[in-house]
C-alpha cells in the first residue's frame, strides 16, 4: 500500500479541538499546487499556447479519473445519507438529466476548454498527450480512494478547500494574458467555485468527525499531504513534458 | 476468485448469433428464484406473517448492497456514456433530487414494505434479522461486481430480465392472500417493473456486444448462473431461517 497508509506513532497528546484540527488542515494549503512554479508562470501569462495545450491535455486525465474515484468511494460507503451527498460529485462531472448545456458536466466543460485552447475533442479524448507520470499520479489517487476506508478517501478530497482560489486566479488572469482563448472556454473554472464549496462542507464534516484522536488527526494531515503531492507531481511532470 | 471467473475450455465452435445468444441467456430463467419452493409458497398465500417479515428483513440486506454493487461497477467503467446510463441504477435505489415521495428511491420503498408487513424501520435497518448465509451470498455478488471486468459485472445483473414477472406475481397475489398488508406497501414491486426493462436494455446491449466468441458466450452463461445461484441460495437460507 502507498505512503498515505503508513500508521502514525502514538503521541500521548489529546486530540485537537475541531477548530484547531480544521486550522491544521487548512494550513496544508501552503503545499497546494497553486504555488507550483508552473502554475505561477501559467497565471502570470508566461506560458506559450503549446504549454497551455499540454497542461489541458494532461490535466484531462485527472478529470476523467474523478468520477471513477468518486464511484469507488461511493461503493465503500455503507450509509445512504453520505451516498446521497457523494453521488452529486459524479453527476457534476459526468453530467446529469439530459446532459445538455450546463447539465453536460465537468468533463464536457473541460473538453470545451480544450477546444478553446486549440485541442480537438478527439485528440483530447485519445489521451495521446498524457505523460506516464501524470497517469501514475492520478492512478495512485484512484487506487487509494478504492482501497482506503471511505472516511480516509473523503479526507483525501479536501484539496478542494484550496481550489476556489486557483479557479478565481485563472478567471482573473487568463483573459488578459491569453486573449486568444475564447472566454466561454473558461466556464469549467467558473462552475467549480460553488461546487467546491458544497463538496468541502461535506468532506470537512466527515473528516472532523472521523479523525478524533491526535494520532488520527496526524494521519488525516498525512493523507491530505499525499493528495497535495499528487497534484504537485502532476505539475512537475507537465512542466517537464511541455518544455 | 469465485466460481464465476473459472475460464471455459475452447470449443472450436463459431459464436452464436446475437439472437441465439440472447435466447440462451433467457433460457436461464428456468433457474430463477421465481421457481424456488419458498417463493412459490409465498405467492400462493402459504406464508405466515412472521415468514413474510423474515423474508422482507433478509432481502433488505440485498437491497442495501445494490447501490454499492452498482457504484463498484461504475468505478470500473472507463466510458462516460456507459457511466451516464449506469448511475441511474444508483439514483433509483438511493433516491435522487429532493429524495421525497417517489424520488426517495428503492431502499426507501422497501422500508415502507417492511412497515406494511409490521417491521419497524429501526428494526429493518439494524439488520438484526439478517442471517449469515444471506450476507455471504450478497457479499459474493458485490465482490464479484467490484473485481470482475465491468462487462462481466454488467452481465451478472441480467437476472433483471426475469424480475418483472416475479414483481407482477406479487402484485397479483399478495392483496388476496395477505389482505392485512397495506396496498401502498407494495409500491416497490410496481416501481421496479419499468425500471427493470430499462436496465435490461442496457445490460443486454453490453453483454451481446462484449461476449463475442462461443467460449465467451458460455462464460456469460456461467456468470448469469452464478448470479441466479446467489438469489436461489438467499431463498434457501431464508426458508431455513424463517421456520
Amino acid at each position: 500500500m502507498d505512503i498515505a497508509t503508513t500508521p502514525r506513532p502514538r503521541t500521548g497528546l489529546p486530540a485537537w479541538t475541531r477548530g484547531e484540527f480544521e486550522a491544521q488542515l487548512r494550513e496544508k494549503g501552503r503545499s497546494y499546487h497553486i504555488h507550483h512554479p508552473f502554475n505561477v508562470r501559467m497565471n502570470s501569462g508566461g506560458c506559450t499556447p503549446d504549454e497551455l495545450r499540454c497542461w489541458v491535455a494532461n490535466r484531462f486525465y485527472y478529470q476523467i479519473c474523478i468520477p471513477r474515484k468518486d464511484a469507488a468511494i461511493l461503493a465503500n460507503m455503507p450509509d445512504r445519507a453520505h451516498r446521497r451527498l457523494w453521488i452529486e460529485r459524479i453527476l457534476d462531472h459526468d453530467g446529469h438529466g439530459d446532459h445538455e448545456g450546463s447539465a453536460a458536466g465537468g468533463i464536457e466543460a473541460w473538453t470545451r476548454l480544450g477546444e478553446a485552447v486549440g485541442l480537438a475533442r478527439e485528440d483530447l479524448w485519445s489521451l495521446q498527450g498524457v505523460v506516464p507520470a501524470v497517469r501514475f499520479a492520478c492512478d495512485a489517487y484512484v487506487n487509494f480512494a478504492a482501497r482506503a476506508p471511505w472516511q480516509e478517501a473523503v479526507c483525501s478530497s479536501l484539496t478542494e478547500m484550496f481550489a476556489p482560489q486557483i479557479h478565481k486566479d485563472r478567471l482573473a488572469t487568463w483573459p488578459t494574458h491569453y486573449p486568444w482563448i475564447e472566454a466561454e472556454g473558461l466556464a469549467y473554472f467558473r462552475k467549480r467555485i460553488p461546487l467546491a464549496g458544497r463538496d468541502v462542507a461535506h468532506g470537512l464534516r466527515v473528516t472532523l468527525e472521523h479523525f478524533d484522536t491526535r494520532e488520527a488527526q496526524h494521519r488525516a494531515l498525512d493523507i491530505l499531504q499525499f493528495k497535495l503531492d499528487i497534484l504537485w507531481n502532476m505539475l512537475d511532470a507537465i512542466e517537464k513534458a511541455c518544455q
